[in-house]
C-alpha cells in the first residue's frame, strides 16, 4: 500500500522504464507499456500524422484500394520471353531490369552487378563477365527497376530480353504482371553468380523449360493462383521463403500435361527438385493483386516494397509511381556453414512484394517450420503475424492462418499505422554474399526502414485536397 | 484467510468436485485435478497395474520393442498383386482379407459386407453382388484380417488376390508390410460401395496404375518413406486423414519416372487428383515399423490397433498375435450434407495403425487445418498431441510437431499408461455409411475403447516370468 492513499497505487507506464521502477519500489503496481512516440518523436510528423488519421478522403481511398486488392484474381495465363511481353525490351533494345528502386550502376551492390554482368554475357552483348562489367560501367545498357514494367524478380531480380517470364493476369481488372523463372538454390544468377554453369542453366530454362511449360499450359489451361496460395498457407508455406507445398501443388497441376511432351522427364525433374519454384509465381500473383490497388488518390496503402541491395523503396497507392527510399536494414538470420553477417549483402530483391500483399513474413504463423531456415522459434512466427495485423487495413478473407485459429493474415499495409505504431513490416528473405559470383549464404528476417514511410506520408499529405 | 490457520488454506482436490466447492466457500484455495481412478476403479486391475509398473522385465522389454520401432526404416520397394505376395492368396485360393480383428461374415457391418461382395464380383467368383453375398454367407470364401498377413487396408480394408499391393520393406530388420492402393474419395470399395463404376476403377488400378507405378519405381528407385512422412508433418499433414502434402511429395518423386511411360498422363492425373493417395503408403510404413517391435516377451507396447466396424482390436508386443477386443466407440465428427450420426457405421479400418505408430491423431498438432475435415479447433489438435505424450513411451526423434516447438510426436503406446491414466488413444478417421454400397459420409475423431487395454494387460501379466 502506498501510505498516501487508501488504495494501492496502480500506474500504466509509457515513458522511461526507470520511472516505473521507482514507483514499484514505493509499493506501486506498474504496467509498463512498450510504447514509443510515433514518427520517432518528430513533432511536425506527429501533427501531420494526427491530421492523416482524421482525414475522410484517406479512409475512403484506402477502402477503394483495399477492395480492388481483395477482388483481384491472379491467374497464370502463359509464359513468354521478356522481349515479347515488354515493348521497351523488344528486339534491338539493350535493357536489363533489376530489383528494387532505381539505382545507378556505380552504386549497385556486388551481387546485382554480378547478375547484370551475367545477363549481358547471356544475351551475347559481351564475351565475358569483365567485358560485361565494363560495358555496363560505360552506360552501354539501360538499367531499370522491374517494377517500372509491372514485373518483379527475386534477389537481384535480373530480367534480360531473352529470359522467359511468367504472365499472370488479374482477371478481375485486366492488368498483367510478370516475373522471371526460379533457377533453384546455390550458384544462381539472382544471388549474383554468373559462371558458365549458371548461364547454361538459364539457356536450358529459355530453350526447354519455358516452351515445355507453355505447351503444357495450353493443355491444362489457366491456373488460378490465389486458391493455390491459400491452400499452401494451410500446408506450412508462407509463399515467400517457404514454397514447398505451393511448388508441389503447382507441380501436381502441370505434371499430367507435361507428361506427353518431348522433354517431360528433364522438365519434371527440374521443377520437382526445386522447393522454391513457386516463389516467382507467388511474386507475380502478388504484383498483379497490388497493381490493381495502385493509383487511388489519397490512399495510404503500400503497393510496393522492394530492395536493390542498397536502398529499400516503397510506393503508396495515393502517390502512384513515386519511390520513397531509405537505406536497407541488415538481415538477422541463419547463415550457411562458413559464412557470417560480415559476408552478407544488404537486404535485396522484389520478393518483399509478398509481404506487401499480406503473405511472406506477414503469414509466418502459417509456416512454423520456416524458422529452421530463417531463424527464431514457432512462437516468433505467431508473433510476427499478430504484430502485422496492427499495421494493416484488414485480415485477408482467403489467406488464413491455421495456427491462429484461421484468422486472416494482415494485409493492406497502412503507412499511417506503420509510422504511428513504430511497428515495421517484417520480411522473410534470402541472404546474398556481398561479392559478385558467390551466391546465397543464408536466409533470415528483416524489416522495412521507418524513414521511407515517414517520407511517403509527407508526400501523400501534399496530394490531399 | 481461513480463521483456523495463520496461512491461507491451499488444497489439491482429487475426488468429487463438490468437496472443492465447499472448501472454496470457506475461503480456501483449491486446485481441482481432472483425475479418475485407474482401470475404471477396478481394485484387482489396480493392484495388477501397480505390479506392472514396478516390473523391470516390462521396462527392459519396452525399451527393446521401442528401439526396434525407432530403428526401422520403411522403404517402398515395389508393387505387385496380392496373389504374388501372400502365399495363402496364391492362384486358386478363394481368400479375402478385411480390416480389424477377426469377425464372422454374419457379424460384419454393412460396408464391410458390401466391400467383400464387390471384391468377389471383381475376382469373378460370382456374377453379381447378391450372388456374391450368398456365396460369402455360405462360407464359400475364406475371410481373414489383413493383419494376419503383415498387411493393412483403410476402412473395410479389402484385399483380394488380384488387387495390387504396395510392398514396403523395413530395411533395418528385413520384414515387409503390404497395403492396397487408394481409390480416391466418394463411391469406393473401402467405404462399402460396389457398383460397376467402383469395380471398373479397381480393374484400371490393377491393369494400368499399378504396372505403371511398378515400372516407374524400377527407374526412380526405392523411396524411403520415413523422411517423406517426417517432411509431410512439417507441411500440415498427420499422414492419416490428411495426406495432402505427403501425396504431393510422393507425386514429385515418382512423376518424372512415370513421364515417359504409355499411360503417363492418365496415371499422373489419377494420383494428382487424390490427396489421400499416400494414406496407404503411410499405413504400410507404419505396419512395417511396428511389426519390427512385435513379439518382444514382456513388452506392454501396443503394436496394432484396428477396427472391423463392430469391434476394436489391439495387440501388444509381449502377447504376440493375440487380439484383445472391445466394441468400437462411435465417431464424433463432421458429416457430409444430408447425413448424420444415425447413418454412420461404427469405427472402421486398419488405418489406426498410423496412430499406433505415433502419427495420425497423435500428430494432429502438425495438422491444424485437419479440423476443417474432422471437426474441432486448432487448439484441440494441439491438446490431442500433448495428451498422447502421456500414454506413450517416448517422443519421436523424426516425427516432429512444428506448432509444439518441434517436440516429437508421442509414440510407442504403453498399455499400462492408457489404463493408469484413463487417457484413450485418439484416432482420426473417415466415417462410412452403415449400409453397403453408399460410401463415405464424413470424417471425425474417435478413441480406442479402454476395455481391450485392461484385458491385454491381464494377459501380459500371465506371461511374465
Amino acid at each position: 500500500m502506498n501510505p498516501l492513499f487508501q488504495e494501492k497505487l496502480q500506474v500504466i507506464g509509457l515513458g522511461l522504464a526507470g520511472f516505473s521502477d521507482n514507483l514499484r519500489q514505493a509499493g506501486g503496481e506498474v504496467l509498463q507499456l512498450e510504447w514509443v512516440p510515433p514518427a520517432q518523436g518528430d513533432a511536425a510528423a506527429n501533427w501531420q500524422l494526427a491530421n492523416l488519421f482524421n482525414c475522410p478522403q484517406i479512409e475512403q481511398a484506402n477502402e477503394t484500394a483495399l477492395q480492388r486488392y481483395l477482388d483481384a484474381q491472379p491467374v497464370l495465363v502463359g509464359i513468354a520471353p521478356a522481349h515479347e511481353l515488354i515493348p521497351a525490351m523488344a528486339e534491338g533494345q539493350r535493357r536489363i531490369l533489376h530489383s528494387g528502386p532505381p539505382i545507378a550502376w556505380a552504386d549497385m551492390c556486388g551481387p546485382v552487378q554480378g547478375a547484370i554482368a551475367g545477363a549481358i554475357v547471356f544475351e551475347g552483348w559481351a564475351d565475358d563477365v569483365s567485358a560485361a562489367m565494363a560495358l555496363a560501367a560505360q552506360g552501354g545498357i539501360a538499367l531499370e527497376p522491374c517494377h517500372h514494367y509491372a514485373a518483379t524478380g527475386p534477389m537481384a531480380g535480373i530480367i534480360s530480353p531473352s529470359m522467359p517470364l511468367w504472365v499472370v493476369e488479374n482477371q478481375t481488372h485486366g492488368n498483367r504482371a510478370f516475373c522471371n523463372l526460379n533457377e533453384g538454390l546455390g550458384k544462381v544468377l539472382r544471388f549474383g553468380a554468373n559462371s558458365p554453369e549458371v548461364l547454361n542453366r538459364l539457356r536450358w530454362m529459355g530453350e526447354v523449360l519455358a516452351p515445355t511449360i507453355a505447351q503444357a499450359l495450353a493443355v491444362c489451361g489457366e491456373i488460378a493462383l490465389k486458391p493455390l496460395m491459400a491452400q499452401a498457407l494451410q500446408m506450412g508455406d508462407e509463399v515467400h521463403n517457404r514454397n514447398t507445398a505451393a511448388s508441389g501443388l503447382f507441380f501436381k497441376r502441370i505434371a499430367p500435361a507435361i507428361a506427353g511432351l518431348p522433354d517431360a522427364a528433364a522438365v519434371l525433374e527440374f521443377i520437382a527438385a526445386n522447393d522454391h519454384f513457386f516463389l516467382n509465381l507467388s511474386m507475380a500473383a502478388c504484383k498483379a493483386m497490388l497493381d490493381a490497388a495502385a493509383n487511388v488518390p489519397g490512399s495510404s496503402m503500400v503497393t510496393v516494397m522492394a530492395r536493390n541491395g542498397v536502398n529499400f523503396g516503397i510506393r503508396l497507392s495515393g502517390t502512384g509511381e513515386r519511390w520513397f527510399q531509405a537505406p536497407a536494414n541488415p538481415v538477422n538470420g541463419l547463415f550457411f556453414p562458413g559464412y557470417g553477417v560480415e559476408d552478407a549483402a544488404a537486404d535485396l530483391g522484389d520478393s518483399a512484394i509478398t509481404e506487401t500483399a499480406g503473405v511472406g513474413g506477414f503469414a509466418m504463423a502459417a509456416a512454423p517450420a520456416i524458422v529452421k531456415f530463417v531463424g527464431g522459434t514457432p512462437a516468433d512466427a505467431l508473433n510476427y503475424s499478430r504484430e502485422m495485423m496492427e499495421i494493416t487495413l484488414t485480415q485477408h478473407p482467403v489467406f488464413t492462418l491455421p495456427s491462429l485459429n484461421f484468422m486472416g493474415s494482415g494485409c493492406g499495409i497502412d503507412a499511417r499505422k506503420v509510422v504511428d505504431r513504430g511497428i515495421l513490416p517484417v520480411i522473410n528473405t534470402g541472404i546474398a554474399h556481398k561479392q559478385a559470383g558467390v551466391g546465397q549464404i543464408g536466409a533470415g528476417v528483416t524489416t522495412a526502414p521507418l524513414a521511407c514511410f515517414i517520407e511517403a506520408l509527407a508526400a501523400l499529405a501534399d496530394t490531399l485536397e
